[in-house]
């Protein structure tokens, strides 16, 4: 690895707080540290940044991407750094600057009549729908599980909310990018001077950015233009549990064809019994042994709670007439599982907690303490055909895995159009050396058994990018080499984001080969 | 311009020869002169190429590919090279070899139960269909408005159909690509060796470059994944005709809530009147003067044949009862503008003519002898924000511009979630030098009064690409250096279709300069 020189750091330290003033300039170790991911799984190995540095605005996120490249001082750009279960705030690696954005937190602009928002990354999910809501604007955002995270940022990572515009990624149109030598771009139609159409029409002249700069270390996003959907005038709400795992797949094939023909919009998610039971009680609650619960234990607080070993709930947003006609075809769809559904309806003008505008929350940050002790966790996302049998296949290896390793099975299935993003966590406490140990090798075991039967992440930790990244391995890594092509062509001091994504600019490959 | 050496060139062809067989190597002039853009504005400046070569399948392509780079001779690729309006086959200038991909023809995959199919770029939308239709595969395609064209070429072009799944861009999912160095690639999740969700999961892990292939000269596509949609229960067909010029903003005012809150899933087109009396029949039945065609004419034509002065229908694709209740909330939308609409319902089953399902045809064609003669056309399509103010701003300045030029407006505004395709034709006599030569004046001034404006076109006509893409300037035409700093990384010998969109490989730029 590259080590920074601690005289030319120093130097870029100075010039950096020339540009955005001392107080927003930090070194000091509580600081460095302070952008560790508090759940990572070994503490040794989620890196503290050797400084941070605070810009208030996109003329200062220039002037440092310029300074950066000509001293060489490699930059981690960040949102607000709540990327929880894949690294937090953390870097790759701790030689490295922080750029940390979150004080350009503006909402430029909110669209009524076109639907659509543009915001800088420090915006969080609780900033928008505070704005949304105070200023009565008939638009819903959709949001991750827990609110506190950037809108910006989240989109950026394609995380996943609940609402028919969950899968953010696809409601990005129009970024603005500091690109690597500290240019200013705008992709899309806001590529033209004075453009009309910069957030309503997402391809523009020539190739498109947007999503190639995703998940992403090709520039730094400093602008998003967002679509948000028209507030609806009723959601209907169908709850449902079941009691067995093996009614999985009967599930998934029943709501193939609801999501495939857009019967339901918004993503709903198969979530396992531990998910459930986590959210109300520490393990302790229902289990003292060690290993993972085991199959009666879990089937005896299922009984005992009221929640199913699946839970799910499939939401309709739109207009009643047509809620309730889709919502008695959903019913049909699940009639061959001996359940039942429970409905709940809102109807625009009632208040908006429950009616599936997320409102603001940090509930799902709870379960990590599922084990007691500072816990931690690993979010483990590959992606599954919408496919009964394929999801049950991939459910049974995993749990398998997880508990063959003494952990539980936390995980669930969320359904986008023509996939299921099945998403486990790895719940284990900070504290106990052995158990993180495990915790690191069944992760590295999953990605590795994943990959063999062609299930690739859609995301992961800090940690494992790398690893996750050789997955990607048609054609002699053919896909990373080309992004390391790019990269080097794009950002030529290898500043922005080195390793990010396992895309490492030329010089960091040269010191690793 | 770089010429080619005509002995270089001729070795080139021997080896492309050797790879693909004599029979698929042309040098003569009437193949040559066959790929020239049968409807440019300008018979000199429709470029016939050097000659053509066409492999049959995707090592052929690399191996092409390798050799060109090796050799530098440039490439031009095309599906089946039917894009007319924008340059039909034509490369954007003579000093090329085409690489005709319409022997790779092959539809690879109908996946029913995940909605998707994977073909090769020679596969026309009338095979397609025919497939689909014999094998009885309840999928619909979404096409062109004529239908010889490559469903793949016509994605990748950023075309647009009628369907819910118009947008055809929104519908691709996963690539294979033969770079610049003939290394194939594969995009999203196909970059895992045995990817089980390549056509499932449109994103992959990192950044995301399907849409970065599209409207590009970064690589030559030779396969694709596209969803299709499952075949509706029902359609309902809302066709509605306005008297008046000035109902277009009523009218475009009506359907924005329409499609943004997903009512509207399918893409209505506004035609105006000229584009419905030209396939009835040429422009002397209606009117034998020169110069536009006269507003008390136009009109008297409109009462005569009894179409509308814009005409649009609106259809609803899904389950009847959802059909019938969002067809009153269509009603109701347009109730303030004073005209019926005349329904029409289809239901699973019947004949698919009249569906909304598109049925094999190239009456689109006949447009083009408007005029009589050897009928020429160029398409300008700005995109204009979904607003009826903004978008009569738009029509009468670019209608009055094509009547000042001595021109029929003929056009229409196509209905995307968020914006509109503004599309308008000049149609031209390219026997009459006169005529073309205000085409192509016309054409440019249409290019600069637009950007002036901030209205930016989605797509350009060969000859063009220049001009528009210049119009994207934002600081200094930072997108467009970008583009051509990933071009020169990821195509260092420049042989991939130079000057595409306006990106130019590193020793054009020099030669230019």
């Amino acid at each position: 690895m590259i080590v920074l020189d601690p005289a030319r750091l120093e130097a870029a330290m100075r010039r950096f707080a020339a540009i955005v003033g001392e107080d927003h300039v930090w070194r000091d170790d509580a600081a460095r540290h302070g952008y560790k991911d508090a759940m990572a799984p070994r503490d040794a190995m989620s890196y503290a940044p050797r400084g941070a540095v605070a810009p208030a605005n996109v003329e200062e996120v220039q002037a440092i991407v310029r300074v950066a490249g000509e001293m060489g001082i490699p930059l981690w750009p960040i949102s607000r750094g709540k990327n929880f279960g894949y690294g937090g705030s953390a870097p790759r690696f701790g030689e490295v600057v922080m750029l940390d954005l979150v004080r350009m937190n503006r909402i430029l602009e909110v669209n009524v009549e076109h639907g659509y928002v543009v915001l800088e990354p420090g915006v969080s999910f609780d900033d928008l729908y505070t704005y949304l809501v105070e200023s009565r604007i008939p638009l819903w955002m959709s949001a991750a599980a827990h609110t506190w995270g950037s809108v910006l940022g989240n989109a950026l990572e394609r995380g996943v909310g609940y609402t028919p515009y969950g899968e953010h990624a696809s409601k990005v149109c129009g970024l603005e990018v500091v690109t690597g030598t500290g240019e200013l771009l705008r992709t899309g139609m806001g590529a033209l001077d004075g453009a009309r159409t910069w957030q309503m029409f997402p391809y523009g002249f020539g190739p498109s950015w947007d999503a190639a700069f995703m998940q992403s270390n090709f520039g730094i996003v400093t602008r998003m233009g967002l679509w948000l959907m028209p507030e609806p005038e009723h959601t209907l709400n169908l709850a449902m549990k079941f009691d067995r795992p093996e009614d999985l797949p009967l599930g998934v094939e029943a709501l193939r064809p609801l999501k495939l023909d857009g019967t339901v919009q918004a993503n709903p998610s198969f979530g396992n019994i531990i998910r459930n039971l986590a959210v109300r009680a520490p393990r302790s609650e229902y289990y003292q042994g060690t290993g993972p619960i085991p199959a009666s234990v879990l089937d005896d607080a299922r009984v005992r709670t009221g929640v199913g070993h699946w839970n799910f709930s499939i939401r309709l947003f739109g207009d009643k007439a047509i809620n309730t006609i889709n919502a008695e075809k959903v019913k049909r769809a699940f009639s061959a599982l001996p359940y039942q559904f429970e409905v709940s309806e809102w109807n625009r003008g009632e208040p908006l907690r429950g009616s599936g505008s997320p409102t603001p929350s940090l509930a799902a940050l709870g379960v990590v303490d599922w084990l007691g002790g500072p816990g931690g966790h690993l979010t483990f996302s590959p992606v599954s055909p919408f496919s009964g049998a394929e999801a049950w296949e991939q459910y049974t290896t995993i749990r398998g895995m997880y508990e063959d390793a003494g952990f539980d099975y936390y995980g669930g299935f969320t359904a986008g159009q023509r996939y299921l993003n099945h998403i486990s966590m790895i719940l284990f406490n900070r504290d106990d050396a052995e158990m993180t140990g495990r915790a690191n090798a069944l992760f590295s075991s999953l990605i590795e058994t994943a990959a063999r039967r062609g299930w690739g992440e859609y995301r992961t930790h800090t940690l494992f990018y790398d690893e996750v990244a050789r997955t990607y391995g048609y054609n002699n890594g053919a896909l990373r080499r080309w992004n390391e092509t790019v990269k080097d062509a794009v950002d030529p001091h290898g500043i922005i984001a080195p390793g990010k994504m396992g895309i490492w600019p030329r010089a960091y490959r040269e010191a690793q080969a």
